[in-house]
Order: structure tokens, then sequence, then C-alpha cells
């Protein structure tokens, strides 16, 4: 059937460039003989590929030269557990800025953690009511919230929230807050489609399925001072330190995801890079929040206009009836992805760097009818 | 150019097929409008494949009802340190059998989880010298040289050594060891190409990259009462009882990683199960060694012949340089993957299912050509 229009929150779409060069690739990688998968991580043809990613990695986001590239197994919600393991010393306090469900989740994995390893991990601050418990997260936090201890390890963030639809960075008031203690950032869905200062973080870890690939991979951007100090009496697989030492190929890394990364960030450079990647996305999301605040209040979004984020936006319709409903029809017109997370309910639309901004018009005009028809 | 004869220890050789279905539907799953990589976990396209996946392991190996398949993300490296995070209660101790170097990575894991878990990991028993600090590994241990503690937490084993060549099972005489204690195993390179009965173990665990897939999967197949008694003060993303509740959608799995394990095992089953493809391995490594002993002594494989491995076969030439002109003239012939590992140097052929058996007589016959020329 002809490609759908894709909204998924992740795994999500990705550059059909990007995948038609996988595809063409199959069962050769270049002139090698074979599938990129069948390569081995020690020989050459990978080792282009690996270095050909982690560069552009570099070179997109201009990560300073004091800052490790790490590609690792897993996800985010793996590196919610293997960020604390790695900073949080003996005695060492970590503080958790909640603004949403995944926030919630790298705290619960941090304490977990800090049992283990003789620090602790304490709420910083929440934006959520009542502890995050009701989980009615509509804003991130103004600078002048956020006071946490100088001497902290670390202070940690979810840079924006796929669930609520909460994004650090998105107006002047929305920014990140400075921190005298490293700033940790779980960026999974905020990374890739914009420039930021990365001198701002002491970590940036992003699961790849959301801008730059398959789900099994994630990339870890971390200071090398961090990397210096960090725990040395983890299991080696966690420890960044043995990864960046071994520029990321201590163990078999997930060779076709990195692969993959290489095809959809090598596509990003060639459409004009992050610069205007953001310009994109921003209008993208701009129409669809228009599209929210033109029903004349059919369409409700919850969340604060300074912290609104531009890769999910999520709204309610006045019934879940009707929002069973928006979601029925839109896939009869093409549109799939819609349906909120299953703990927030509601309708969600996701515009990473790979919907096209055709399909965001579809969606707003798809809108604007539903409301006229059902408003 | 040709497709080469590839020899590689791992990432492997896969099934041409499974290779080619992937091309074929890697744009769209089924007629689903879509990649499987964009597909989100949670949709019914995905989890029909999951599920398939999972349901192929069972029905191939025969897994009894009270184990627990997991899919996970990473590779046996991960899982050196998980396993013990999961069995290691505080107090216990684990058991280490040592045949070779990925046996001392995982016992070297063990420790450090051990020190954070306030339990030990020991080793039981090394087939080595000196602890196997000379990595001279030649064979596994006799039945009665394994003695362990009754209560021990568990005791591991690697089933077969990849670099250096050694597997339990392969005779009688290197049989699995029976223990009170459950049995964990690392089956990364021994896994999928014969049928065994798993009811001997607690505990398999086996990175995707040898048989049955692309690197950045593992699957572990793991006793209910353990998953049941497993740690619980672990970061859940390590917690076994969390992945088996969810049916290993926790987390996002790496979605292609499970749909290529789906392709290749769908074509191990195709082409007549385990039964049949342990009868095509034994031919094809007896092969290799026939063509080992017959060269005069030209040839030499360090490993007591009960050990013998199937899947990774290693051997030596008179010296260093006859090494690498074997490694080149067999690239020039189409052969390739057969330098050994840096570690231990040498010659190893890996020959898993996907390995051809035209391109092990191939192997073969320039082995009988190279020892003429040059002995």
């Amino acid at each position: 059937m002809a490609r759908l229009m894709n909204f998924n929150a992740g795994p999500a779409a990705l550059p059909l460039a990007a995948l038609e060069r996988a595809q063409a690739e199959l069962l050769e990688l270049g002139a090698s003989g074979m599938s990129v998968m069948e390569h081995s991580h020690r020989g050459k043809e990978y080792e282009a590929v690996h270095n050909e990613a982690i560069s552009l990695v570099k070179s997109l986001l201009q990560v300073p030269d004091d800052y490790d590239i790490l590609l690792q197994q897993g996800g985010a919600s793996t590196q919610f557990a293997v960020v604390a393991m790695n900073l949080l010393h003996i005695g060492a306090q970590a503080h958790y800025i909640l603004t949403g469900a995944w926030g919630e989740k790298a705290f619960g994995e941090a304490k977990h953690a800090a049992g283990l390893l003789g620090g602790t991990a304490t709420v910083a601050l929440t934006t959520g009511v009542g502890d995050g418990k009701e989980k009615s997260y509509t804003r991130v936090p103004k600078a002048d919230e956020v006071q946490v201890a100088d001497n902290a390890a670390y202070v940690h963030l979810t840079s924006n929230e796929t669930i609520n639809g909460v994004q650090f960075g998105i107006t002047e008031a929305s920014d990140f807050p400075r921190t005298a203690a490293p700033l940790v950032a779980d960026m999974s869905s905020d990374f890739m489609w914009r420039p930021f200062d990365i001198s701002q973080f002491g970590v940036i870890y992003a699961g790849a399925q959301k801008n730059i690939g398959p789900s099994g991979l994630a990339v870890v951007i971390v200071k090398k001072d961090l990397v210096a100090h960090a725990r040395k009496d983890i299991p080696k697989i966690f420890q960044y330190r043995i990864h960046a030492e071994n520029n990321s190929l201590y163990n078999t890394p997930p060779t076709f995801g990195v692969y993959m990364m290489r095809n959809v960030l090598s596509w990003l450079k060639d459409s004009g890079g992050l610069y205007e990647a953001e310009t994109r996305n921003r209008k993208k999301a701009a129409k669809v929040y228009a599209a929210i605040d033109a029903a004349g209040g059919f369409y409700k979004c919850p969340v604060d206009v300074d912290s609104r984020s531009v890769m999910n936006i999520v709204f309610r319709l006045p019934t879940e009836e009707l929002e069973n409903t928006f979601v029925a029809e839109a896939k009869k017109a093409g549109m799939v992805g819609l349906k909120g997370h299953r703990s927030v309910g509601g309708i969600r639309a996701s515009t990473y760097n790979a919907v096209e901004p055709i399909w965001v018009d579809a969606l707003a005009g798809f809108m604007a009818d539903f409301a006229k028809a059902n408003g």
C-alpha cells in the first residue's frame, strides 16, 4: 500500500532516503561481498561506517573536543541506570528535575542504583502535581525555581517529555536551567532536530528511535572530565570510561543500528543540517498548535505555551469517544500513530525530522474538518 | 562483487534467504505502509513479529513451559553483569568454570557486580594453565573435575569458547557437568545449531550475532523459579522479572534485530530445524578438522579431540608468516574472516548455520593445496 503518514512517538518515521539506501545496500555494503550485518565489527568496512556515524554526530552538533561521543547498546531506559552507576559516587547526591513520565522513570532507576552504590537520588523539583503522581505535568520549571546543591554529583532532566509534550528550550522562558553541578539530560526525543550549546551539559543521552535511527542504539555525549572521574567499581560494560577508551568497540556494537544512524544523519546533513531542520520542525509544530487554537476550544492542549513541545504535540478532545473517532477517521485518511500514550490518553502527534511537512498539512486540514463536523 | 565465503566469528554470515526477505520488506512490512523499523513496538504489526520470533525459539529448542524466553538489548557482554545482578543475593556465592577468554570476561564482570551486590564470585575450575593467564585453554573439564558447592547461587560456564575453539557437549566425554546448583550457560556461539536438553540449565543466554541475527540483541532463557527469586533491588531495566512480566516489551526492544531473528529462525525451521542443522554443521566441521589432520602436521589444532568446537575451528601453521600468507591467499580465493582472534593469533574458521557447505568444501580444498605448496 501507499506509504502512511506516520506520527508515531518512537520507533518513528525514518527518512525514506535513508531506508532506500539501506534497501539498496542490504545484501552488500559497498563492494564488500556481504551485508553490513555480516561484517566483523573489527573490520575496516564496518569501522568506516562506525566512524562516519560518530563524525556526523560531532559535526552536526558541533560537539566540542572535550566531550566523548559514545554509541551504546540499548536505549534511554538503560541509560537511566547507567548514568547513575557512573556518576553517583559513595555519599554523593543526584538531583532529578521531573517534568513528565520519563523523568519519573529515570528517577526511579537512579534510586535503585543509589541503593546499591551508596549514594542518594532525590527530586530537586517537580512541576507536576502531588509529586507527579497525578501526571499533570504542564510546563518546565522557571530558572529561579531550580535550586540544587552546587556540590551535587549531577542534576538530571528530561529535555523533552514524549508522553506529556513538555519541552525545555522552546522559548527563553523555558530555557535550560544553569546549575553549578553537571547537567545530565535525557534528550531521546529532543536530539538532532535543532542546534544547541553542548557545553551547558555534562552528559546528554538519547535513544535512537526518535530522530536518528532504529531502536536498540543510544548516543551518549559526555564531558571527558566526568568520564575520567566516573566509578571504576561497576561492571566494565557499564563504564563510560571503557567505551570511551575503545571508541565504542569494547563489545560488539549494534552494527546495523549504527549503519542506519549513519544513513539518517547523512540525509540530515544533505538536507541542510540542524539550522534548516529547526526551521522546518518549528513550522510543522506551529501548524498543529495553530489548528488546536483555531478550533474554538474543541481541541485543548494542556501544556503552557512556553513549554509546548515541537516534537510531540499532545491535545484532548471534548470526550474520549470523540478521541477514538478522531484516531479512527485519521487512520482512514492515511494518518497513523496519533493515539496518546496509554498512561495519559488523548491525542499525540509526533513531528520528528522525518515527518514530512505535507503530512502535517494533511493533519492540520483533517483537524479543522473534524472540529467543524463534530464541534 | 560476488558474495564472499564468510567465515567471520561474529557478527557472522547470515542466511541469504533471511537477508533477501529483509531487503524485499525493508520499505514496507507486509501491507502496513511503513518499514518494520518505523512501527511502534506497541502496535499489532510489530507485536506479531515479536511473538513469532519468541515462538520460533520455543518450538525449535522445545523450551519447556517452566522457562521464560526473554529478548534483551545488548549482547552477552551485558548479560555477564546482568545474570550476576539477578542471581547473586547478599552472601551468596557463584562459581565460574573457565574454558576460555569469554568465561574469563564473564567472571571478571561477576566480580565487579559481586562487589556492589554483597555476594562473591569465585573460579570453580579452570582448564587453562596458570588460572587461564596463559590462555592455553584446550579442553572442557571432565565430569569428575567439577566440584562446586550444592548451595551455590549458580555455576557459570561458556558452552562454546569462540576464541579458543573449545566446546561442551561434542562427545560424551565433553558433556555438560551436572550440578545441584543452577547451571548458567553463555551459549552465544553455541545457540541454535543443534537440539539440546534445556532442562539441564537454569539460565541460557546468547548474543544474536552468531547463529540467529544481527548484533544488538540477546536471547535469555531462564527458569521461572529463578526469575521469581531474582533480586528486586537492582534497576528495573536489569531485572529478568520485569522483562518476563512484560513479554520483553517493558522498554523498546531492538525491533529490527528481533525482526531479523524472526527471518533467520524461520529459514532455519524451513530448512529442517535443529536436527538437520546439527547434521549439516557436524559434517562441515569434520571436513575442516579432517583437512587439519590430513596435512601431516602442517596444521595443528591445539584443542583436545573431545572438546573441538563445531562452530569455531582454530588451528596454527608452522609460522606466523605462513599464517598471514594463508589469510591473504584465502582472501584472493574469496574466503574471508579466517584470521584468528587478535589475542591468540593463528587461524579460525567459524562454521555457523549460514556458512554454506560448499564454502567449507572450498576451504578444505584450499587448505590441502596450501599445505602441499608450503609444507
